[in-house]
């Protein structure tokens, strides 16, 4: 493509709309505009970095089996009652009736469509197993979307359904995805891990995220550097030591702490380290007042303890609810007498006695507190999140942390669509039996921004070749001079001709505009023709990912090239 | 692809649901699945289908110098106000408010949003022209949704804008589009015909539809064998003969025609012919009473009458609208003394006098009338519709006339969004000027309905080779014989080594399924590898267009396959 002629229209100033990386160079190297607030529309460069994820994650799930179908986007909501949905999903879904007042949402995921797809047309065993996946255009109506590409209201999704007669075959469709998955992210060159994740409210028995791994990302992953662990702190888990012998304890006595609230600050006065004193927690869940404790010095993890709950809903106490629940005002809270309400506790609670904990009075704490003895726990288990250096659940070495965005997901989902929309197929014995699905979703259009997120500089963005629009920017620095332009035209051709995506720039603009533009849309590889290089007979390259710069010769150009090129391929890690 | 690993469901009973042929084949085939009125899935095969279609239009709109890009789908209701059409769109638009009350609705064309983005970007006109496309899902909710992908709800576009300093290059950019239009019709094998087209609601100066034909098609087109005029009826002129000299006419005088109410009871009771008659007609345009008058023996064309009065509102007056107006029960409505209604005349009234009209009272006729002395005409001008048999307006031959379906379409818009969304750009003198635009349509997913309208038989769909799923279905009749299944298999490896898409029936089922769901599904070879054939060294073949049986050697397959499929694809006109 010929930039002449094309339509890339870089911006010097950062838009004010723009928070985070891969937003604002999205929108300065002309990739994308905003229509309305988390609705964009994908100029040339930006659509063709979107077509060349897809194009590989299409790749990747032929290759792998799934058939590719095209699903509406417009769904009716028929099926979200029927599956219990329309009700649950909340306000992200886009509700809407049409001329004839039929109730329709605008989908963003397919369960109920495909499911009663496979319902309608899957009788036998013999017809399973069954793995459908689309490449679609979603809606989500987020209540603040934001970041641009990175958290939408229209977006690109691939989502892949398995559908299996029995459990074994449920567990190969789950990990054939899970290796398609890998090589997806592999072939596009970007660095990630899979981790473990909690299931959330879209139901399942297990299920991995793919985390592209960028210091901006929202989401925090535990991993270890001595095995392949990895799980999203949401879900690590808290590896407790065996329990030992247990020192006898004292007589639980209260010890007057007057306007001491915090874990520090009690700490600090009584004169010990915080891992000697029990955080108490009071939580609301489905509007029943709950309980936890963790160490003083440890974080209570929300997600273990909701699963745990198995609640709907789960929230902190406010200052009243905690005064009401323990008869004290917050920060004397404890599991001592707390008549009527449910408390658990953390394993690691259950390795020592002696404690300190709140009394449940202002101004005062117990001390000399055995768990087991003098409180009612309903049970000791992980609740509490990891922490740097907490030993590998696997193998355990010191865990490390690392910032990271969601990509990628596949879930187990066992029975939860098939059992509420009713797909049952008749097994070998001619019974009725319900079918065993997963799910696996890939964001496609949150690949193009968490790429750059993961992969700019000062200067723009950097991407990685997979992705890059071009492979290749070629700067012609001589557009007005029709000899050069006659050299530029044919490495073109030349280039073009062996297949790999190169942009001309021939515009008739400063040299320095060319080099700023090529930096800014990240195209790994710049060329340059032009000056005293061009009477020298040579062509310089740049490496955008490493700024490295050489020369390659005008004679025997793309056999030199196709060779220069491979390292610039390896050192993305591409084969 | 292997069948007995693909998901390809045919059906033995044609669905109720399903009216048209292209529908009842396109569900028979295993290609779409409804998932709600005018709401469909692409099954595998259909994706197919689809995804062949819109590849040929990408190159071609690519090689046309279109740039691609990706508007959203969700459209905020502002530009739609902005444009003047989201209160004159009507309820075809599918409107709805976010979670913030915000208006939106599901986009069915995109003019405002490309006129919004190119308003933004463009300052200059160094920066026009540019044509922006896309191949993108809309959604039009149809009052009656039906025929499947014909007129479904939601559907598959390629959308085309141009932008444009002046009308010369408006003109080249729309001829440039026209051009591509033609070269993508003739490579999809698709018998067509690109003709004028009445602009309707969309506005503009001047456009062409390109028709698919087809007996099935609900627009009639009016052709000429002799040269390349083609013109939708609704837009073709009906030829006048140069006007000579006329009879002069006797005083006009009422005639008693006690029930006579039509032009032939008329002419019958008269003892004239019905092109001695002339037929009033009363409409109600934009709510104000009307009257067209066209010869006995002619009709009406509604479209030319409309655009003649720049109505937004055209239909026949009502039986007690036409009492009311003319003072008459319908059947004696006539030109002569309607006060205070404009009266237009077909201008073929103009080449004779001495007409027959109503008398505007019970029973009663007058006769020798002379419009131009005796009734107020507004104007004669080309009102009739025309006929088959008509000279060409182009040539003078005998026009014919062919059924089609409207699969795309070539407007010049002019200024019509540039004025009301205020898009502009400063000319080489400096001066603020409107772009001016075009817009071009192809209906993607309609294409493959239509192509199935154009090209099936009783036995099922007839794929032209550019359109099919896959080109060649390889049927292996043997397949529990591990022999012949390795001769199938290397027959398959090597057709699609050729990059040659091809479906391995592998099944184990009867020879009859194979043949039968092979014809269903309309690939345009047929390969049949069995059998005695099998033990004599030859596969036989099947053009499926032509239903031609023949066979060629296993012995050096590839090239006499290659030689044989070029005669196969002539036959489609393909080069």
């Amino acid at each position: 493509m010929r930039l002449s002629r094309y339509y890339a229209p870089t911006l010097k100033e950062t838009p004010a709309e723009a928070e985070v990386v891969s937003h604002k160079l999205l929108l300065r190297a002309g990739m994308i505009r905003k229509l309305t607030a988390g609705i964009y529309t994908y100029l040339p460069l930006g659509l063709k970095a979107l077509n060349n994820v897809a194009r590989i994650v299409r790749e990747e799930m032929d290759r792998a089996g799934a058939l590719e179908i095209l699903m509406p986007a417009v769904q009716p909501a028929d099926l979200w009652k029927e599956s219990g949905r329309w009700e649950f999903y909340g306000r992200e879904l886009l509700r809407f009736v049409d001329r004839h007042e039929r109730e329709f949402c605008l989908g963003p995921t397919h369960e109920e469509v495909v499911t009663d797809l496979v319902r309608h047309e899957i009788r036998s065993y013999r017809q399973l197993p069954i793995n459908l996946y689309q490449i679609q255009t979603k809606f989500r109506d987020e209540i603040r979307p934001r970041f641009g590409l990175m958290r939408g209201r229209e977006f690109v999704m691939k989502d892949a359904y398995s559908f299996d007669k029995d459990d074994a075959g449920a567990d190969a469709s789950y990990w054939a995805m899970y290796k398609a998955y890998i090589r997806i992210f592999e072939r596009l060159g970007l660095k990630f891990r899979a981790v473990s994740a909690d299931s959330g409210a879209i139901g399942g028995s297990f299920s991995h995220e793919f985390m592209v791994l960028a210091e901006t990302g929202e989401d925090t992953i535990a991993y270890c550097d001595a095995c392949d662990f990895g799980a999203n702190v949401e879900k690590a888990e808290a590896v407790c030591p065996p329990p030992g012998d247990i020192a006898p304890c004292p007589p639980a006595e209260t010890v007057a702490t007057l306007g001491q609230h915090t874990v520090e600050e009690v700490a600090a006065f009584l004169e010990v380290t915080p891992d000697r004193i029990v955080k108490t927690l009071v939580y609301v869940a489905d509007g029943k007042t709950v309980a936890a404790l963790v160490r003083g010095d440890r974080e209570l993890n929300e997600v273990k303890f909701k699963n745990l709950l198995d609640a709907k809903d789960l929230r902190l106490a406010s200052p009243e609810e905690v005064t009401a629940a323990t008869k004290a005002p917050v920060g004397f809270a404890g599991p001592v007498g707390l008549a009527g309400i449910p408390v658990y506790a953390d394993r690691e609670l259950s390795l020592a006695a002696d404690w300190i904990v709140g009394a449940n009075a202002a101004d005062a704490h117990l001390r000399h507190v055995d768990l087991g003895r003098d409180a009612a726990i309903l049970s000791f288990t992980d609740l509490r999140q990891v922490a740097p250096g907490d030993p590998c659940p696997k193998c355990g070495a010191p865990l490390s942390f690392a910032k990271g965005i969601e990509v990628g997901h596949v879930f187990k989902l066992g029975l939860k669509y098939s059992k509420s929309l009713n797909a049952t197929f008749l097994d070998e014995a001619g019974k009725e039996q319900f079918m065993i699905m997963g799910c696996y979703g890939i964001g496609v259009s949150r690949i193009v921004a968490a790429c750059i997120e993961q992969n700019n500089d000062a200067s723009g963005i950097v991407f990685p070749p997979a992705i890059a629009p071009f492979e290749v920017a070629l700067l012609n620095l001589n557009a007005k001079d029709a000899e050069a332009s006659a050299k530029a035209d044919e490495l073109y051709d030349a280039l073009t001709a062996a297949g790999i995506e190169t942009l001309l720039d021939d515009r008739e603009e400063r040299p320095g505009s060319k080099f700023k533009d090529a930096d800014l849309m990240g195209f790994p590889i710049q060329l340059t023709l032009g000056g005293k290089g061009l009477a020298r007979g040579i062509v310089e390259t740049k490496d955008r990912r490493t700024g490295e710069k050489g020369e390659l010769p005008l004679d025997g150009f793309m056999d030199a090239f196709v060779a220069w090129r491979e390292g610039v391929r390896q050192g993305w890690g591409l084969e």
